[in-house]
């Protein structure tokens, strides 16, 4: 293993591993990727990998991590634009999840590849909770400021909405199933169903 | 290969397999399951196995498919109870569902071990339309007799108020990404959206 990087040039080689890391994902999947390939698009040596990630598998976590944060922050822009229109935002909720799952192509390599499945089942139930509360927070206090300033029905639990809502995104793994046409619209069937419910006396939507 | 077997004694034999193979496949589901065990069982030479099935695969749809028919019996009979009472046959339609899979041995044990998703997978889109529609058909039956009755809203599309029903049953699979707190109440909702919209006015639902 080569000695003496400065502490500069192992930053520049953590960020080639990750910006590299990343084609060969988007391009492979998780599977199909290997560190060797990696350390050789690098230039560095294959046992040079371990000084920055302890696995094939922990860095594909971080890489899958780092994604879905650009992810949700995209969802949150995405949202603010409807701040005072709760019914379009909620309508928008799936639509902008399944546009930036899809539109990223690191999600979009491991959804088509069904790897997306495996790496839930490995996370901790504590890890799941700290996801959902990261993609939730910011949603939660755009739905306060709807409360708040009488913008959506008093009486219903916002979180349920959000969470039901977001919970359409998994029927996408299981569009086959339930049938290439019928699933588009059970999809909008759905959504609509819960815009119905949220929405104020006289809402159009 | 022993030879001279009678008719009666081939049908038997096939008998044998398949009870034998239910129990296998609901101890170890279809990965661990092996031919070699089945007809060590059945107390018949290996490769006679293949005299009757051409793959352990095909055994595991033939016997897949033979639970799913019972099933599918039971689900109807489970919603006749309900035939003059929309609304209580669809909040039943997705818990006799659920209760018949997951009551079912050997469904629980492909469900537990997820070896469901990778069945699906295989199976063409054609097979998958055939099985929509054998579990539809009745479904179907008892909606328009609720339709000519007036027991449900008009213009309602009763085709997508059953497969979205049906959509639901496929959460349980997402369940720990939606939270094992939030998920129950998430499917709660989306039931109560969808009857909201089926129940005549002045329903209680």
């Amino acid at each position: 293993m080569p000695k003496g990087f400065s502490k500069d040039e192992m930053h520049a080689i953590k960020a080639k591993l990750i910006i590299k890391g990343k084609e060969l994902i988007s391009k492979y999947g998780y599977k199909k990727f290997g560190i060797r390939d990696l350390t050789a698009e690098v230039g560095i040596a294959n046992g040079m990998f371990y000084k920055f990630f302890s696995s094939k598998e922990d860095f594909f976590y971080f890489i899958v991590n780092e994604e879905k944060e650009v992810i949700r922050k995209k969802i949150n822009v995405g949202l603010l634009k409807y701040k005072n229109e709760p019914i379009n935002a909620l309508k928008s909720f799936y639509l902008i999840i399944m546009t930036e799952l899809h539109s990223n192509p690191i999600m979009e390599a491991i959804l088509l590849k069904n790897e997306y499945s495996p790496i839930v089942s490995k996370m901790t139930e504590e890890e799941l909770l700290e996801e959902r509360e990261k993609s939730l927070q910011p949603i939660m206090d755009l739905a306060n400021y709807w409360q708040e300033n009488g913008l959506v029905k008093e009486d219903i639990d916002i979180n349920i909405v959000f969470a039901s809502l977001r919970s359409l995104v998994m029927l996408w793994f299981h569009r086959k199933e339930i049938g290439e046409d019928t699933y588009p619209q059970v999809i909008d069937f759905l959504i609509e169903r819960i815009c119905e419910h949220v929405k104020l006396q006289g809402d159009v939507i």
